[in-house]
Order: C-alpha cells, then sequence, then structure tokens
C-alpha cells in the first residue's frame, strides 16, 4: 500500500472513530458499506474495507454476516473498572467545602434531575406507613415525652437496633448505643472524641465528601488510602501508612463504600482490625449502605470481628427509610463515655417522636419486606444507569460495579474534566457529584458519581443520554482545540 | 451588768440563734418567754430579757404586743440580690464537663425531684395540643417529606418564626433564618463559625454550663464579663477587656440570662452594641428564654437594634414548647453563608415534621396563649420556690429577683460549698445546680441554681425544706468543725 492510501484509510478511519465517540452514529447502527463510502469520501473500495477492518480491530464495530459492519453495543459488563489511584503518604489539609455547597444548592431545586446526592427517591420508601406510624406515635406520646430524651437517647429504638444487629451477627447491646441525629452527627461526635485539630485521619479513598467537608470543617488532615473498586480499603497500604506516621483514627466505609460500592472481604476487615490493634488505631465504621446489599447476605461489620471496642460503628435510617427523620445512632466502643458527653454538648439530645417512630417501623412495620423490595429496585436502577453510562459516554470510560448501596463511580477518559462536565450539566438541570469532591486535595479530576436513587423513567433515560453527549462534546472540544 | 452575766446573756443569744437558724424554732414560731428562759436555762429574768432584745436588734425575732417574741417570718423580697464577681482579665481554659455529665445522669432517673435542669414541667407543656399537631403533620407528609429537608430548613417554620420576630420589634426575613437541632445546635455552629480552637471568647458570668461546656469541647479560652443580677452583662467592664486583649466573639443571654433572670436595659444593648462595634466583635444573642418575661412586653432582642449583621440571633421552642422536639433556629447575620455551611457537616438537616408541627402550633395552636398561661405559672413558681428559700436557708442568703425564665440563682453565706450541698441533696434524691458548673475555672463555690420548672407540690415543698436543712447542717458543721 503507498504512503498515500495509508494516509487515506488513517484519516477515513478516524472519522468514522469520531462519528461513533460523538454519538452520531449510535450502537448497532450500521456503519456506511464499502461502496457508500467509496463514493461518499471518494476513496478506493480498499482503503474504505482497510478503514473498516481496523476499526473493527479497535472493537468500534462488529461484522454481521451478509449485512455488513454495525457500531458495536457496549455492554457495562464490558467495561473495565476505575482503578485505584497511588496514595500519597503526605498529611493534607481538606479544601472540598466549596463545591459541596454548591452541590446542596443544587439538590433544593426541584427542577434538577438529581443525579447528585446519594438518596433513595421518596417513591422508593415507605413513607404512607411511616406517616402513619409518627401520627401513632405522635397519639400515644405522654406529656414526658415533650421533654428530652437525654442521651444516650430512646431505649425503645436502642433495643430495636440491638436485636437488628444481633440478627446479622455482630452482637450489641442496647448499653452500647447512642441515638443520634442521623449518621452524619455520630461521625462528627467521633471523630470529636477520637481527634482535635492538626491531627491527622487514615481515610479511605475516594472519600464521601460531606465526611471530608466535615473533617477539613474540624481542620483535621487526612492520609488517603486507596479503597478498590471491588474490595475496598488497601490494607497494605494502610500497614506502610501506620509503620512511617501517627495516625489518630481511620475512617472507611467497609460495607459499599460511597462512592465505589465496594464490599470488603471478610478477611480483609480481619486483617484490618489485627492491623489496627497493633498500632492501638481506632476504626470509624460509617455502616450507613451495610443493609443495601445486592448479593445474598447481610455483610458484616468490621465491629463484629472486634473484641476489643476499638470500632465505632455508625449507622442510621436515612439510606433506607427515610433521611429527613434524622435518626442515626453510634455504637463507639471503648470511646463510649466520650461520645456522650461530646452529644450532650453539641445538640443535647435528639428527637423523641422520630425514634419512636424509627423503633415501631423496625418492630411491626415490616422492615424487613421493604428492605427486600428497596434492594431490589436499587440493583435494578443502577444496572439501568450503568447501561446508560455504557451506551452514551466516550469510549474508555470505566464503570464501577457496586456491590450494595445506590451510586455509579465513573472514570471518564484521562484529560476530560469532571468539574466542567458538571458545570455543563447543571446547565441542563442535572446535578452530578464531580470526582474532586471526593479528594481532600481535589484529586479525580476525571471521576465523577452518579446516584441511582431516582426511579428509572424517560427523564432519567434522556438526562443520562444529555450526560453522555455532554461528555462527548467536552471530548471531542479537547481533540479539536 | 457584770462580766459574768455579759457572758451569759450572749450565750443564750447565741444558743436561740442557732435554734433558728437551725430550723428548731422556724419563722412564725414562739420563741420561749422570759419566764421560760429563766426556768429552762437557769438564767436571771433580766439576763433573759437582754438576750431576746439582742435577738430582736438583729432581725431574728420580733415582738407581738401582749403576745411575747416570734421568729419574724423571712420574706424572700427582703433577702438581697447575689453580687456580681470581680472579673479576672485573664483568659482561661474551661473544665466544667465532669460535673455537667453527673447533672444529667441525675435527670435520667425519675425518682429524683429535679431542681436541676432548666425545664417548664410537662404539665406545663401543650403535649395535648402539639401532639395532635405532630399527628396532623406526620398524616399531611408527602412522600418527598422523607427526603433531607436541606439548610436552610423548613420554609413554613422560618416565615412563622419572621412573622413573630416581626411582632417584637425584631424584623427578620425567612431568608436570614436557617433551622436547627435545638438551640444547642445554633449556638455551637455561631461558636465554631467565629472561632478556632485556642481563640479568646467574652462570657457573660455567671454563664450557662451548657454553653460552658460546648466551648470547653470546641478548645476555647474564655474572659468572663461579670452579670448584675438585674442588669446583665457589665459593658463597662467589657469595654475595658476589649482595650486590652483579642477577643473573637462575645456570647450572652441579654433576656433573662441563665442562671441569673437578668434582663439588659435597653441602654445597655445600645452601648454593647456600639462598643462591638467599635472593635468588630460579633455577638451570639442566646434568646432562648426571651419569651418568658414576667413584665408587660417581650423585651427586644439585640438583634433589633443591629443594622450591621454583627449579632447572631439564637432561638428554639425548648423552653416553651417542648424540649424533645428539638426545634432551634439561628439568624447568623453576616455570617449565613458559614454557618450554613457547618450546619450541613454537622448533622446535614433538621428533622422536617417537628419544624413543620412547630409551625403548625406557633400559626394555629394559640401558641401566645399558651405562653400567656406559661409566664403566668413560671412567675408562680419561680415566687414561691423563692419564699421556700427564704424561709429554709440560713440567714446570710442572697436570693436574685428574675425578670422572666424559670431559675433561681442562690448565694449561699460565705464559706458554704455549693458541690457538698449538690452531693448531699443527691443523697436525699434532689438534684440541683451547683455554682462551680457556671464559672470556667469552678468559682461560684457558695451559690447554686434552682429551677422552678417543676409545678409546686407538697413533694416540691418537702424538697425544697430538705435542702435548707441540709445548707443548715453544713452551716452547723463549719460553725463546730
Amino acid at each position: 500500500m503507498s504512503e498515500q492510501s495509508n494516509l487515506l484509510y488513517e484519516r477515513l478511519a478516524s472519522t468514522l472513530e469520531q462519528s461513533i465517540q460523538g454519538g452520531v452514529l449510535r450502537p448497532g447502527d450500521r456503519v456506511p458499506s464499502v461502496r457508500q463510502l467509496h463514493q461518499q469520501y471518494r476513496v478506493s473500495p480498499s482503503t474504505a474495507v482497510t478503514a473498516l477492518l481496523k476499526l473493527e480491530n479497535q472493537g468500534w464495530i462488529e461484522a454481521r454476516p451478509r449485512s455488513g459492519f454495525y457500531v458495536r453495543p457496549r455492554l457495562a459488563s464490558n467495561l473495565p473498572e476505575p482503578v485505584a489511584p497511588r496514595s500519597s503518604p503526605l498529611a493534607t489539609p481538606i479544601g472540598v467545602s466549596e463545591f459541596g455547597a454548591r452541590l446542596f444548592e443544587d439538590a433544593n431545586r426541584s427542577s434538577v434531575l438529581h443525579l447528585g446526592t446519594a438518596c433513595p427517591a421518596p417513591e422508593l420508601l415507605p413513607w404512607e406507613r411511616l406517616r402513619r406510624d409518627l401520627a401513632a406515635e405522635a397519639r400515644r406520646l405522654g406529656p414526658a415525652s415533650t421533654s428530652y430524651d437525654w442521651p444516650p437517647g430512646a431505649l425503645r429504638l436502642r433495643r430495636s437496633l440491638a436485636r437488628r444487629y444481633l440478627n446479622l451477627g455482630c452482637p450489641l447491646s442496647a448499653d452500647e448505643l447512642i441515638i443520634t441525629t442521623g449518621c452524619m452527627e455520630a461521625a462528627v461526635l467521633c471523630l470529636r472524641a477520637l481527634c482535635k485539630p492538626g491531627d491527622v485521619v487514615a481515610i479511605e479513598s475516594p472519600m464521601f465528601f460531606g465526611l471530608l467537608q466535615t473533617m477539613e470543617e474540624l481542620r483535621l488532615r487526612v492520609v488517603e488510602i486507596p479503597a478498590h473498586a471491588r474490595t475496598g480499603l488497601d490494607v497494605d497500604v494502610l500497614a506502610r501508612t501506620l509503620r512511617r506516621q501517627k495516625i489518630k483514627a481511620c475512617v472507611a466505609i467497609p460495607q459499599f463504600n460511597n462512592p465505589l460500592g465496594s464490599l470488603m472481604p471478610e478477611s480483609h476487615k480481619k486483617a484490618l482490625l489485627a492491623l489496627l490493634a497493633r498500632h492501638d488505631v481506632p476504626l470509624i465504621e460509617d455502616d450507613i449502605y451495610g443493609d443495601l446489599f445486592f448479593g445474598e447476605t447481610r455483610p458484616r461489620p468490621v465491629r463484629s470481628f472486634d473484641a476489643e471496642g476499638r470500632v465505632l460503628l455508625c449507622g442510621s435510617i436515612s439510606k433506607t427509610l427515610a433521611p429527613g427523620l434524622r435518626v442515626g445512632w453510634v455504637a463507639p466502643g471503648r470511646y463510649y463515655d466520650r461520645v456522650l458527653a461530646l452529644k450532650r454538648t453539641t445538640t443535647i439530645a435528639s428527637a423523641t417522636l422520630t425514634s419512636l417512630a424509627a423503633s415501631e417501623f423496625m418492630d411491626n412495620g415490616g422492615y424487613d419486606h421493604h428492605l427486600r423490595s428497596l434492594r431490589a429496585a436499587l440493583r435494578q436502577q443502577v444496572h439501568r444507569v450503568s447501561e446508560a453510562v455504557a451506551h452514551s459516554f466516550p469510549r474508555g470510560v470505566r464503570l464501577s460495579r457496586p456491590q450494595g448501596g445506590l451510586v455509579l463511580w465513573i472514570e471518564l477518559p484521562p484529560g476530560l474534566d469532571a468539574l466542567q462536565l458538571s458545570q455543563d450539566a447543571v446547565r441542563a438541570n442535572i446535578s452530578i457529584a464531580p470526582g474532586p469532591l471526593f479528594s481532600p486535595r481535589g484529586g479525580y479530576r476525571n471521576f465523577l458519581r452518579l446516584s441511582c436513587g431516582e426511579v428509572w423513567s424517560p427523564r432519567m433515560e434522556r438526562g443520562l443520554a444529555t450526560l453522555g453527549q455532554l461528555a462527548h462534546r467536552q471530548w471531542k472540544g479537547r481533540k479539536s482545540g
């Protein structure tokens, strides 16, 4: 083949690739035939064939017998998973508050498609039953219930929780639990109980931005320990980190990390505990997603393997029943007294009525039945959003395969800017959580988190297609720019 | 009169005085007659007369025509008020958490007579109407209400509050308010917005121990500015303090300071604002007791005179409707953005249902009617507790005359130890708040705060008599020891 025809077929292949990347040709579309290419692009049939074979080799198109070439369908399950970043041993201050504030502002607007906040859609929550429980508990309130529900808080709820933890293989007594105003307060109390400003905390990376913002406000410094898309926290890296520097606490979401959806295997959990024991470092375990497993059984928290009270287990009903009730809890292990004292000086007590309603729902409201259907719905939604991303995002995208929870973690091709995408999306009335939110130093520039909490709908489908187009547009702009 | 009879009459007078002080002879009791004294104590009639006249001169007893001497009734209104302590210009760290923890433990026990915590008794709160409102709001909840009520929180409640503030001469728009989980969270958010650990805050002294504990947990240092039993914060002392050192914020309860019940006159409020403006220091104004005035009108908060957004106004329904609802708010002035961001990273949001029920009660539940009867009840209870203290405590006791609120501040004779009294009281199933709780350095050793929130009852009467006896016993032990 001459140099000239070499150039010609490469130019043609590149043109076709851009049509596919740019969404002009969509998966399943027929690619122009050799004859059409010959006529439209004025290339020889052999140049057209060579270009098509190149695209086939690269996986862009596939031949169908007696029919020609078609753009290859892309299945989420064929996409690679995002990769864990390299860890930096440096403790860094945190600077994410500003992005976070913008995200919360969007969350208040009802015209926006909410792919940014990790909440199940109200339609998935048993509000009909819940409001009946709230009304019934309200009517039952005795005069004394108007008073402060002094910490550790409603005994009835603590007993309901103790029963549930026992059933999942994590025996905890009601006396070990403290009721809080949501899981966030639980985590804040733990961080304040263990650390003072300037202290260094080891955190999973990527890490839920709400906790990062909290740590920023508490003036903590953090060391990021990479978490793998499938197995979570890298215990070996944590081991090296602990040898090198003084760490006051470790913070992780071992069951379905937000944003990864990863689940630490039990062997890793035990290794983590042994490591923390050697260095006498406590673990703040955020178990808020634990009930949202896609597998066969509810994974046991790290706390269930802990005989020494080193794990401060935090939970809430915000992802399973209703974030608006603001009911959470913490089992702070050996740090119980300290956390209790801090609870008193932060919000004094938690609300009585909502605690009682949560307890009533857990004991008599069919909580487990509700959880089964919620899990099925979320698993289905995660699947559909995954397929939509695979379908509409630029080639080279990587995708987490959550084992529970309700979020997807997406790695865009290198060079794409998730902050830019997020701004473009807001203009299209779509809110997403850009990757830099999940890192103390604004890393993960080409990552983003999508919430799968919204019920699948044509609007959702259009929104994800729009998001894919915006990503394509940025990709093309970058190429031509 | 001989030296001998001199000695005799003084010994007799002292014996009688101890009988009165020790409660053997109670106000209104007849004092033994000259004849009885002559017979029982083997003193001459003239010695007996001299002793009685000495006691009369000292105000212990009074003569009634044709009837003899009686122990003089002691009226609360005759007692002097506690005096403001001298201020120390030194910024000190705080160490009150331990006492506070004990107080909260007592508060959980129902067998205890609660004179320690400043809450209105459940019987005084409109729980019947409130639980109906809660039930009605619960039934009305739409699916979206299960979701986070993103800060600044329930617009309906913010509008109700804005209307109320407007009516009392403190115009605030709904947009200036942020709903919080009680007044304590409001104050914590303000302190965190304004100060970092190690910063110095100027506080009224004595100061509500809950705020002191919070400041201790936030690792702030404080300078105590004396507050007068009647007029509150001493603006002149604050002026000298501001000239001498860098103060990051001032914290005060200008309407019915807890524990003093003092009310800053409007002229002082304006002087305070002018002073703070000169030094550019913000004021955290805790207005939680403002609606509990005993006078003619609701006093205006300092915030109502503030055109520059320098006052962060905190309030809640915890003293007027139900502490158990955990509904509070803050109007942070020019620090709005910062407080809003902190709210998100502390408890994310406040509960929807309780906010809506509070709003419903304010708009349609007869809130003002309820407040009128609550104020009348509290004023009456404060009066009865005052009289009981005047009646049963050792001579030399000083007593605040609250102009609102529900607590009394008591200064025991010098040398008496309120911590000891508090421990003795706990053994008698009575909880009180000893003075050292109200000072960062454990001052106010001979002070205590009594809550008048409990409804007057024989149990309450007996409890206060017991408390008086315990104080007497300590007084006598000290004299003989």
